[in-house]
């Protein structure tokens, strides 16, 4: 038996369906938080709020058992579409339970906050991660992580920014100081988006073609991984299938992407950490190949 | 640490290329073998050349503990350019590794041996898959599987024929007897062949549009696991590709594929039943998935 989630939390799941609401975050968190309370979301010793810049929002945690040396570092780009989200809530396993299971599987790992939109528009995003990792290449070492094996992973608003950040560096042949991406419940290209839609805050009315991260990370020299839910609204789904055509056109091959079975957009970084194999196991084979042999950072 | 190759075997693999030739064949297996062969690739018992029809090329083996009893059941059907191939290569790993790896998740393993083109044509290989799902139905609760849980899985030739059998059920909205099919490295459009092509020993020089499976496939209600390895040719990324903006157009998702990272044609299936993740975790899961609450055949 690999690890699955009891078949009626598999059916709760499926009942809420895929539109992403407030109550789809809520309903999904309720279901799944108690798994993690009982198997434990924080990790050994967590350094918090640590300034990556000079925003409020310049902050992360870093997630360590307190002895580690060289070892891999995972972050994790929050999602809350441009608008909100926090790399913590007190009280919740958001998202200090991304940090345990990195640590659980022998990682560093690094949760961060970074400026929101209206108020901070593209491409701030991206420039926060850039920051991050920047400051991660500095200091990691002294909480144990090696800095040329930095994999940053965003989900949804934060795959966005993690995939704009990786294909800004492209044009360079840059691998960014990164060892791999993991870009999860992402969108790589950008349409003009409605007022009221998430983009509008992010991009404004007429973003450009620059705003669309798909051409570089077709040509960036960095490890992707792709995931997208069972769940995901139909949005996603295609953003999935431009990735594997395009990709298909550029590299001919389909690209590393992971279909996290059973999960909405909400619940699919809730199945980290807890017995749920959708998508961990996926995920840490991702870290562990680009950062034990090839895929280490220059 | 999710389980990989050693990083020389990798360089190794890589090295080899993606051209599916015997030398590929020869040497992929030469590799991995030793994995095989350190870890023990046979189930505690295995009962060999059952018959389920009559042609000499009607036969199956079944790999067990000796003591299960209701346990979903694996069906294994081989690859080998629809005129060649085995269940089983006496004094190598192929392909009883196979049922030893069903054996350790827990299922009853069934490897099976099909007919053979040119001498027999489409569709002789989805009849017997057919065939040989009948005689499992029938037969297979004696060595301790459940009739209901059955979840056949085809490599390269092998999922050609799995999902043509799949998709001749689809018109009568039939799980044709199955809990799911797990198609690995297969085509499901066929174009004409040309001469010396492996399809055009089945297919014969024009086969007509009944003879591909993907339109089937998107109706079958039968939970379906597509896979293409990193190094596979074109020609099956172009298949998987196209499943993908099929399944889109039809569902409004991806379907469930699978990136078998680091792979090719031959080791996709060498990588079950040793300390290698790239397949196997999302096998097994999808088996578990399918066999433990919904998907259950009727």
């Amino acid at each position: 038996m690999t690890e699955q989630l009891p078949p009626d939390v598999i059916a709760q799941l499926k009942a809420m369906g895929s539109a992403i609401t407030a109550e789809l975050a809520q309903s999904s968190w309720a279901l799944l938080t108690p798994f993690h309370e009982k198997i434990g979301y924080t990790a050994p010793q967590i350094d918090r709020d640590l300034r990556y810049g000079d925003d409020p929002r310049h902050r992360l945690d870093v997630h360590t058992v307190g002895t580690e040396a060289g070892a891999p570092v995972f972050v994790f780009v929050h999602g809350g579409g441009f608008v909100r989200g926090d790399k913590h809530t007190p009280g919740s396993p958001q998202y200090d339970l991304v940090g345990a299971w990195a640590v659980r599987h022998g990682y560093v790992g690094v949760t961060m906050t970074y400026r929101l939109a209206p108020e901070h528009k593209w491409p701030s995003g991206a420039e926060d991660v850039a920051g991050a990792v920047a400051w991660l290449r500095q200091n990691i070492a002294r909480y144990g992580g090696d800095p040329d094996k930095i994999v940053v992973a965003g989900n949804s608003a934060g795959a966005v920014h993690v995939a704009s950040f990786a294909a800004g560096h492209a044009a360079q042949g840059d691998p960014a100081g990164i060892a791999g991406a993991a870009l999860l419940s992402g969108i790589y290209e950008v349409r003009t988006p409605q007022p009221g839609q998430p983009e509008h805050a992010y991009y404004g009315p007429n973003p450009g073609p620059e705003t669309s991260s798909l051409p570089g990370l077709l040509e960036a020299p960095i490890p992707l991984l792709f995931s997208v839910a069972e769940r995901d609204p139909r949005f996603f789904q295609e953003a999935a299938a431009g990735v594997v055509g395009a990709w298909l056109e550029r590299h001919g091959t389909v690209p590393d992407l992971v279909w996290v079975e059973g999960h909405n957009h909400m619940s699919t970084i809730a199945s980290l950490g807890i017995a749920e194999a959708a998508l961990g196991p996926a995920l840490a084979r991702f870290i562990d190949r680009h950062t034990t042999t090839e895929g280490t950072a220059q």
